[in-house]
């Protein structure tokens, strides 16, 4: 098995609000919500840097498509991490999602392993931590 | 903020046994844990195509980390996606999964939306979800 992650999928449960938070207050690429002529195949993609798609998909379909229960939302289950250039650019960042909409989890601050960093939830309470780490800066 | 999504952590309960999971079952490329030297920063990481990194961190430590209270797992929070080039290549990645210990929830099978997929759940109860598409092969 390669290395390799294609689609980073997370479960929401109002999927109209989730694509506004992310398209209009995050401002990432979408086309928006397609594959509403299937029943439970109602899905938004956003194009990430290095050919990577964030998809936003209700949690009841992901139980559906997998044929698993649908669970208790959970905000431990994942982290997605952003990194950037600066502290600056941390706190730049936290400010923009706080003012799209998110909850301030931890304001940026110089975190244990010498970065600096801060988390926000997004509407269904998924955890984004905005990283600056002198030793993994981002390639862009 | 860019789209950009550099760190996908993920939870697990038991670090050593999710480390042998993915390093040894699947053979994803890491050097093994480390941040052992601090309290709560024990931590895995894997180098995936394209620059991102997939990270291994204890629900435990996410919550500390984070502030908040740690939650029940729960496999509706989101997928990851493993994107290849064939239909073969699908039932060889699930086969591979499963004999390194991966739960099997959906074998591979044709979609609603016209490709092959199936569904594993890592010791976590992660999903991946491994996908031939043809409207979105992997680029390597």
């Amino acid at each position: 098995m390669k290395p390799r992650i294609s689609v980073i999928t997370i479960g929401v449960n109002d999927l109209e609000a989730s694509l506004k938070f992310y398209r209009d207050g995050l401002g990432l690429p979408t086309e928006g919500i397609i594959g509403k002529e299937f029943e439970h195949g109602a899905v938004a993609f956003f194009d990430l840097q290095n050919g990577v798609k964030l998809a936003l998909f209700p949690r009841a379909d992901i139980a559906h498509d997998a044929g698993i229960e649908k669970a208790e939302p959970s905000s431990t289950e994942f982290t997605l991490g952003h990194n950037v250039m600066s502290e600056s650019e941390v706190d730049a960042v936290m400010d923009h999602a706080v003012a799209a909409g998110a909850r301030l989890i931890k304001p940026a601050q110089k975190s244990f392993w010498g970065g600096y960093t801060g988390y926000f939830q997004d509407p269904d309470g998924h955890l984004w931590e905005v990283v600056y780490n002198q030793a993994f800066l981002p390639e862009d």
